[in-house]
């Protein structure tokens, strides 16, 4: 049972790049700043291992004890993002390799391949090492393994491309469509004489050739699996010694599918840096990171004042800010935050980002708002520890398959499916109050009342489609659309019609699909009050369906954009155009009546989350605009962080913060 | 004697994409759109030779006997843009290879060496074999070899760079010069010690490196020259069986010269992608291929609605767009007009292009359009086969020759030498109802009353010096400059005048040669009015000649701008700047008295030809910019697509059409 | 004793390019543009030794002695920078070679590499027979080694990457650091487990990689060195049978260091093609030039009227412009001014550029100020010969060893060490009249009362730090800062204090040190007026020093931006914040009283330079803006180009200039 408990707060920590001596004089200045958590190891390879097979842990066996004796908890890092020279220089072979054939140096980090079974044998031996050193020592919290794990080896980016990637990609081809025939049939390669007589046949895919979109998503889905395999294999190894809990830290990124990487992880760890403008898509990210796993996520990595690595990026931000992005991902259910970094790098690639003490060892900018961070976390962390937010029934599909299927095959210029998921649905309806959880497709449904599906290319992924349906005729209220259930699962559209079910779903048959450029299509809802729309425009003859919206004029004129089934004791709100954000929720109600979802009133700028758990209820919440803002709590409660009672409309102060307790058990 | 009779109006069109049973579902949409003729075979090798030596066409003989059945006429292609996997894989030397030595990759289109013998001899086992047969069959009204021939290799563009282009471009060196030394003075290789000793000296141009421009438009000249020998090859191949005309479809470039490519072709054929606010050049390009060769040309590719290949490019059409696009080759004197393509496909590198219907077999937007011009063509039909438009005697000078010098040479920051000749010179001569022919360096002068040669850089091609001297000797009108004569083949300067042979013929003297930046120098006509002009300004000491134009101040303080020589019966209008485009019909007016050639009185946005031939007389008509225009009948007529007798003024709403014939025989 | 005197003028002349006939014709012209000087050879190693050991200076001495006969001399270049094709054919080991391992090209310039051993030999061999044949020909004033030597490979730049180089880079650095433990100390190579068992393991670090900055520093240095070396080598070469002076002409630019490269030059030459509203830059590097060497600099290439390659680059000037760009290096104590190029190249890379005369011979635009200029220096040649601008007792620090470390660790988004020199000190310096030594931390300090030194990273350069500090004791006044000490001679921080030596030398200290993004902090003077600054703001305690400006706002609230420490008899103005341009003469009051250094009343658009030396005093002034300026005389003068008395202020017309001798002795 380790002796710090959450929620965890502070920052990544490099004992390794500096004199020894130096620790305590660290120590003090972390428990000024009010911090209970330090994250360490991650790229020390080579002060673990400085020649092979000669280990030396008694440094990290020093910077443990003396951190826990300071009642510093610590997470511990894997180095295997940072293979030491000696390594690739004696095992070349596990360098990753460009897609020209051109393998990666030694001397900056990731240059190594997924799958080299070499590889994967040297991160077993260390991790091994590492489990059996650290494994049982109550002081360490938790593992993170690796860092930052995404298929991006050369810039521009594309995964790794060696033998031992290739050939495995030819074998997971063959293993999925067992002849080559099939896979002709399934990608269409009669098309341009593309057709291969033999799996040995098919290209490494290059990026100087315009090559079919299909291969492309599948070498990115094998990518992604490659990195999921490679981390879960240290899971697995670490396991055997390992009494802390294990995860990864990720990044806002959908190259590497969330789903498939935590299978065998325990928490998801997270890395952002968002700046003072895109501060509110971090919630769009924690939203989607806490219904993956049962246990509260970690905010691995975040920037305290500033971004760079050889030269700023970014810099000083308002008052108030780090205090916001710091409680952000707690607000959201996480139980840690951690910055990036502790001290300044004194040397190196990253030697001009932000920290909480410059590398002279002096406080940087936030300082004081780090410290008031930590006090608060210490005065809430009860009721952080036992509760949890309250699921609200609405979920927000965020596919990561359809999401690297889009990346080549982006069908309309400029369109980017996070972008157009964060900034035309997610952040509507959370303005609204409402706190939706963003699901992939293989998500267990009977918690949901309400779920939206925009630009969910394909139904097929993890076998939705039948869930799907099943949950809508048992009463879920299922909006859709638009360009969702347009591709199977090769990237291929259906011959025989432009949707694989929504038309027999519903009943409604699209006419024209239209593409929404160069300019947007009229739309006018069933009042007759223009309904701004983009993106793209499906005709609908509704069929047996009722028409929220249609088109007046244009190649669509006469057909409906908005259609709507009543399937079994379900509905579904099919739409054939994407609303601008400020119409969601007039879209919204025509299909949710008010009070079928969980919500709370508050200004767009305040996010809010009611939390119910073992400890009680109570709401968190926090500003993110930098704006003065309220929030209309549901009952009496007592702030925690300020000992103030509060009850219905309170106001929260620009980049505010309120933990709140009720004060009815 | 084929039973289907031009205009041509269909698609492309892929049966090997689909199950074949739906190819009698395909030819009902057709008939629905009034279509007369597909376009098939161009990529499908492998659906014809599936591996090596086993050659399959009676599913490609059934859709032809299918589509003949239905009275549809099918244009048959070599499929030599895509060859077949076992192809490359057992022939690795026929794949193009970039300027650093990568071969292309199995997966695209056109990543194949035009040299290569072997792919030579490959091509002709195709070619042989479809020639035997499809070459006599009635059904069939042309051939269409390989697919948008062009010296693209790698993004970005480089010709390809194998060692048989290499060598082969050594080998037409040695042949041009005889010996390195002549290659050496040529070039003044003296010049950074550039010389060679031998020709095997001579490096393949690398994009990296900054190679003389001699070298560069060397290599681009054998470039065009490769591509030209490579379908002229096949074109040799179809003759030993073949009854039916052949040509090869050309995109609006100028990296293969249009003149060499069609020396054994038998019309032209071109793809053009035009969009809502380009699609006026496409006159200009079709003012170029109709005079090439005596028969009239083939529109083989345009858009119906949008383009895209895995994202739209572009988008939906005002209503009307469609009817122009399609018909403005007719009116130039095309006699068919084809979408690419009938149905959009269902997967691949281009599914995401528009087409006449969808991959489900749905009318797209403009299928309306569609159908009236299949209407309207066959209403037009008997005039348009037995007339032609009329010669105006007006000559504009396009030379690809020199647009291959312009492109490693460009004398001046974002000059191109096709957008200025639309812009600045086609399309004000156009919009006052003329109807130039675009030409090049070899055709025969006789015809034309007057010539313009803006940009001509050199006046040695094809020995075009000596015929142009005569010509105006005997009578003509050339209007020249600026940047006209100022280079000889070698793209070198002359040494002793900045010209090599104006001066001479007009007896004018440049003192000065200013380019036009970083501003325009001021222009004065001989009224005292100012004249709009720019990119280059010659200051002419007259001699002789008349003084048109002249500059008030600046280096070229003094002296003339443009000047006019009497040469024997005929005259020179010496242009030593480029007036704007509002400028041309005071510049034109100078030394073209009105009537001296063919004219249509029109509003801008009308393009309009009439037309002449055993048929009779005629005009044919369409509008271009999306607005209302007119143009005037020199005599009454009647509209053969709405039955209306018209006479004087007529209107043409926007993007309306007209084809009328001359009531008196 | 060579007949020719200078001030030199003229041009580079190629007559290798053309007939040898065309000489005579040549020199007539030369002659009638006034120029006494002509730079050959730089370029025509294949014209003198044709194939290996073949020489040919025939035709070389032909052209000295015509042009000698002429009364014009000779500036004579060494071939080295264009080796023939025989040479790079039969030694490709000599060819610089990509961070990709890709050789370059023959037929470019440039393309091989500086280490070679091999090379080395081979422009031994060249360069000494060309000291034989002219090493004693008193038509010769003086040579020109290579030309524009900088570590440009391939685009984009990269210095050599081949063998030759590596392995010379792997033992500079062992050499450096004796032990590899040693290197990965200096640099902390823990981080990112980058830590090396050998030198060997170190990488030749490409440009795909995310290399640390001090290994991209070293490298950079180690190039820069590598350049000295090359062009040292031959200046040997050269001295064994040369009695002219010997230079190499260099480029604005901080690849090759100006100190390292002129430790055995006798002379800077220098190239600039600055333009219009750029011309101001150039005296920058004049007044960086003029301290390197006794002697006085040569300009030996600038522009007469426009650049270009294959294409025109700039373009015509106004009236005047030519002659304030030809006379500043002049003004500002060069003694020669040459164009590149005198005839325009008749064919290659640069036909476009710019001339004095056209290929065919004709005077270009500007020939007339060419002459003007010509004439004027003949008039006031004894007055230039005799004196030289006087010293100021001013110097502005620029380091060309903090800008390779800044080329690669920029530390702020769109920091150019040299723009802000330029635009934010040297400028408003100089526009106040003062005159400036731009100076390497190499210098003798003794000369300057006043040193500015912002943005200089390390002190530690050629030891600067001890003799700065015995200076200020000594009594000088410093001015320093921001981003000034904060480096070591590796790129690496400091780890006890953000500065070196400041704060120990000041006695104050860096509370925070904030960057100057997204926005600047307000800063105040001590009598309360806002202070324009931007890029950095270090907010200080400031212990004893006075306080000159202050915080008033934001992290650094309370803190001092600007404080003054009298140090022994001198004083430091350590600045926090980098000043806007406009703020620089209220900075400079707070610690540079009024006379300390010298200073000429003039207008903004004025170069002024007083001189002095045997021929008595003088002033020297032109105007590069191209607008009316003026200047006060210091004492009755007159003007040597027009022969006016001149006292008092006098005007200058746009683009003017004086050379005016002080009438009493």
């Amino acid at each position: 049972m380790p002796t710090v408990q959450p929620p965890y707060f502070g920052a990544a920590y490099y004992p390794e790049d500096w004199h020894l001596e130096q620790i305590d004089r660290d120590i003090a200045l972390m428990l000024e700043a009010r911090m209970n958590c330090m994250r360490i190891g991650e790229f020390a390879w080579s002060s673990m291992e400085p020649t092979e097979n000669e280990y030396r842990f008694d440094w990290l066996h020093t910077v443990v004890e003396k951190l826990g004796a300071a009642g510093i908890a610590v997470i511990m890092g894997t180095p295997t993002a940072t293979p030491p020279a000696w390594l690739t220089e004696r095992y070349p072979e596990v360098l990753a390799v460009s897609d020209s054939g051109k393998p990666m140096q030694h001397g900056a980090r990731r240059h190594v391949c997924p799958t080299s079974p070499v590889y994967r044998d040297l991160c077993e031996r260390i991790v091994d090492r590492m489990a059996r050193e650290f494994g049982r020592d109550d002081r360490i919290v938790g593992w993170q393994i690796d860092n930052e794990v995404y298929p991006i080896g050369f810039r521009p980016t594309r995964p790794c491309c060696c033998p031992s990637c290739y050939q495995r990609f030819l074998q997971a081809l063959e293993g999925k469509f067992g002849s080559i025939e099939a896979l002709n049939q399934a990608w269409c390669l009669s098309l341009w004489s593309q057709e291969y007589q033999s799996f040995s046949q098919i290209p490494l895919p290059r990026a100087d050739t315009w090559h079919h979109p299909s291969l492309l998503a599948a070498y990115s889905h094998f990518a992604s699996d490659s990195y999921a395999e490679y981390c879960t294999h240290q899971a697995r190894v670490l396991r055997r010694h390992v009494t802390q809990p294990i995860g990864t830290d990720m990044m806002p990124f959908s190259g590497v599918d969330y789903t498939d990487m935590h299978r065998e992880m325990d928490m998801v760890q997270f890395n952002h840096y968002n700046d003072i403008d895109s501060l509110w898509r971090a919630g769009f990210w924690f939203d989607f990171i806490r219904p993956l796993k049962p246990a509260p996520f970690w905010n691995t990595e975040t920037q305290a004042n500033w971004n760079g690595s050889v030269c700023i990026n970014g810099g000083v931000k308002p008052e108030g800010w780090c205090r916001a992005n710091s409680w952000l991902p707690i607000v959201l259910g996480g139980e840690a935050n951690l910055y990036w970094l502790w001290r300044q790098h004194w040397a190196g690639q990253e030697l001009m980002h932000g920290a909480v003490v410059s590398s002279a060892g002096r406080p940087l900018p936030a300082f004081n708002e780090v410290q008031a961070i930590g006090e608060g976390l210490s005065r809430s962390g009860d009721l952080l520890r036992t509760t949890r937010p309250t699921p609200s029934g609405l979920g927000l599909f965020y596919c990561q398959y359809t999401a690297r299927m889009l990346q080549h095959q982006p069908i309309m210029p400029g369109l980017d499916y996070e972008a157009a998921l964060q900034e035309r649905w997610w952040r509507p309806l959370t303005a609204g109050g409402r706190r939706p959880d963003v699901i992939g497709c293989d998500v267990d449904l009977s918690p949901y009342r309400v779920l939206a599906a925009p630009l969910l290319l394909t139904l097929e992924h993890e076998g939705l489609a039948d869930r799907l349906h099943a949950w809508v005729r048992a009463g879920g209220t299922l909006i859709i659309g638009p360009l969702a259930d347009i591709r199977n699962l090769e990237a291929a559209k259906y011959r025989d019609a432009p949707f694989g079910r929504l038309e027999e779903w519903t009943g409604a048959r699209a006419v024209h699909c239209v593409p929404g450029s160069p300019g947007p299509q009229p739309v006018v809802g069933a009042d007759g009050t223009p309904l701004a729309a983009s993106t793209w425009f499906d005709g609908f003859d509704p069929g047996p369906c009722i028409v929220h919206a249609g088109y007046p004029s244009g190649p669509n004129a006469g057909l409906a954009a908005i259609v709507q089934a009543h399937v079994g004791a379900g509905t579904i709100l099919w739409l054939g155009c994407m609303p601008e954000a400020a119409e969601l929720p007039r879209v919204l109600a025509l299909a949710v009546p008010d009070g079928t979802v969980g919500r709370t009133d508050c200004s767009a700028g305040v996010v809010a989350a009611p939390r119910s758990g073992p400890g009680g209820r109570g709401m968190a919440a926090v500003e993110v605009d930098g704006a003065p803002g309220y929030l209309t709590l549901p009952e009496p409660m007592t702030d925690l962080l300020t000992g103030r009672s509060l009850s219905g409309k309170v106001e929260l102060e620009p980049y505010g913060v309120l933990v709140a307790q009720a004060d009815q058990p």
